[in-house]
């Protein structure tokens, strides 16, 4: 299948290209939450945070935060996010690991999740569950 | 002034600890969009993103990769967002740098954002205005 940012890193596909390295590419999103909304791209196609190999996750990360003082200081924003959404059910559409830096406004910011509530013991559930996970995945992760 | 996350760390408030190692812990967050919802934090406090050093940034990003794998394994998500919020107007409520991993399910997206418009001269103008900003901070990046 066609991969609209391979085909950007390729330069068989037109984007306003912001910066580039060996690893790296990074440019405007054409559909902006705010003007100055750029994606930054691994150039090796990866589906998703969890495929991407750890030394391509540090070049990613370095230069996303590069990347987003300028974004700042270009738009004059008061702040701004970094997200990454992972699956159709998190709101991704191009399934190349990417991040979002989102500039923000102190008049613009409207998103108001709903949040849940846990039960008394659901916290501690929940937690269990995860740290039981985490203990059987150990020995692969050399954090 | 007190830091709640410095807190955590130092054991002087509780939380649902998850994950843990000499430069990161990992607790659920007590407001969570969805159980599971986890906070990734550097034990050093850092105020964002942007003043995390690059080395911290490397262990974050390798933790909260591997504490996601976990915890989307754990609550059977079918997808999650990585974010991070960067100041007030970003929806930054404590102010010691975190990533959010916030596991997602098929029938639960409802954050529909309002996306801008770019003009037909305004994306080339945006991008303009990064690319220069970024090439004057070039030396001071060693991606």
């Amino acid at each position: 299948m066609e991969c609209i940012f391979c085909n950007i890193v390729n330069r068989k596909a037109e984007a306003e290209i912001i910066y580039e390295d060996d690893n790296v590419i990074a440019f405007l999103d054409i559909q902006p939450i705010n003007y100055g909304h750029t994606l930054v791209v691994p150039k090796k196609h990866y589906d998703n945070f969890l495929t991407v190999p750890p030394e391509e996750l540090n070049n990613l990360i370095k230069a996303t935060q590069f990347i987003t003082g300028a974004v700042k200081r270009s738009v004059k924003a008061d702040g701004f996010n970094v997200i990454s959404n992972n699956g159709e059910s998190a709101g991704q559409t191009v399934f190349h690991f990417h991040f979002h830096i989102i500039p923000r406004f102190n008049d613009d910011f409207t998103f108001k999740p709903r949040f849940k509530n846990y039960t008394s013991d659901g916290m501690k559930q929940y937690a269990d569950k995860i740290r039981s996970t985490l203990s059987k995945y150990k020995d692969v992760f050399n954090g």
